[in-house]
């Protein structure tokens, strides 16, 4: 990759990437206390801005953070992507912190990366996963709002543990487990499954796993190819008997899980129809 | 308080606190992948730094984080304390984290900050406490290191988001439970109560809560006080009838509970006597 990461900083506009904008007490470093959102970048356009947007705010919400209005957002990555080549993917990350603890204003970034090897094998090659606990109950979530379901907090220590720990098994990535045995999602993207012409996920409001941006785009344009969308619970048995099962994610889209616990599941001819949905192709 | 903010960063040395010292692809701060420890400065010294080096090497494994040997460590500190009013007790963070996501080393720095008026509140008239769940069984993170549970790292987003809701409800701390309805920890300190003349409190390699550095300190030298120490499992309810509840934490030290979900628990004579085996007065 010959790109170079692309860093705006509200209130201080482009920097080269190696500038520091973090101080040593910006909450976000010292308690992982911010939020973040994690957008593909294309023909120079972030995918599915909006949404993304939309749902930072939620995640803004649930951490009582007050961040930045819409516009400025927008404004920001339109910054980024300026300096951003237009014939490049790139992985754009809009990051908003509590900002400095002695006081001050929430720091608020976007910053674009080439898109790595990884991301090019997995969407080639499929995903290999998994599984493992995530150690809470399916349901435990909801009813504790203080434990964040469904808001993307930077606070990912455990997912980017469980990612090196999938590594260190040959696996390239993990399907979270709850202790009464479902299927929830994965460290970084949503599973999805289709069953019979039903596409489905987990309810997101049920078990407080991240309601998947891509995932919805996907789910809303269902009927184009024929098949109806719904969310319902699952465990990892019954997924191997489905008629794919895939992990959808800003960036990678929509990749085929090709095993999961060691077991294969096949490449599906379905896959290109739902991506070319999703405008991947 | 008069006293400014310390900042000292591994390589670069003292720094005014709104320098800005973290790049915005550090992975402290996009993804809180990194660790630290809270230590208290005392008359110019950091208070059991060996201890509090011994717990961030703990972390450090279970993350698979390269931090710097300890030596060095010990300097950063050092050179932080040098630049702190010896007659000015300070809260000291030491933070390392995973460095750029585009590769480099790990970012290490100390910084210290005045002791808030919170902690000195909590001191002198200990803390109203609402049980919350933490959403996990008391023994599902040990047998799954991915959870990192006993890690101390910067992904705090959580207990941030439980000590807001508490004070949203005119309380001032939580006592984390399990979904089968056992005392875990509190988001920042450890869980310690007197049953006749027994200190007790949850065993950390059976329930993945973080080993208080404190509570250790303390539960060492029990003896001195005609004290024996274990640990074992309590419900909530339990707690209420023991002969004393405190939380141990390394700038608060023991503070009394004063009320559990707004049951109030009456002062106690021995919190002073164990205070001065702490060191505090």
């Amino acid at each position: 990759m010959s790109e170079r990461r692309v860093v705006a900083v509200l209130g201080r506009g482009l920097v080269p990437a190696d500038t520091p904008i973090l101080r040593a007490d910006d909450l976000g470093a010292l308690r992982g206390d911010g939020i973040f959102e994690t957008i593909r970048v294309w023909g120079g356009r972030p995918w599915l801005l909006a949404e993304h947007l939309a749902r930072l705010a939620r995640s803004a919400a649930r951490l009582e953070l007050a961040v930045p209005p819409e516009a400025t957002l927008v404004d920001l990555v339109d910054q980024a992507c300026s300096a951003w080549p237009r014939d490049a993917e790139g992985v754009l990350r809009l990051v908003c912190t509590r900002g400095p603890e002695d006081g001050g204003e929430v720091t608020a970034y976007a910053t674009i990366a080439p898109v790595g090897e990884a991301i090019l094998r997995a969407r080639a090659e499929g995903v290999r996963v998994l599984t493992a606990t995530l150690g809470v109950p399916a349901t435990a979530r909801p009813d504790a709002p203080w434990l964040l379901g469904g808001a993307k907090t930077v606070s990912y220590a455990v997912n980017m543990a469980c990612l090196r720990w999938a590594a260190a098994r040959g696996a390239d990535d993990v399907l979270w487990t709850s202790t009464d045995g479902y299927a929830l999602e994965a460290p970084t993207a949503t599973l999805v499954w289709l069953d019979g012409d039903v596409l489905r996920t987990v309810p997101p409001e049920r078990t407080g796993v991240l309601a998947g941006t891509t995932a919805r785009h996907l789910f809303d344009r269902a009927g184009e190819v024929g098949l109806r969308a719904d969310e319902r619970m699952i465990r990892p048995a019954e997924l191997s008997t489905m008629d794919g099962v895939w992990l959808a994610s800003s960036v990678r889209g929509l990749v085929e899980v090709r095993a999961i616990d060691g077991a294969e599941l096949p490449a599906r001819a379905q896959t290109a129809a739902l991506r070319k949905l999703l405008g991947f192709s």
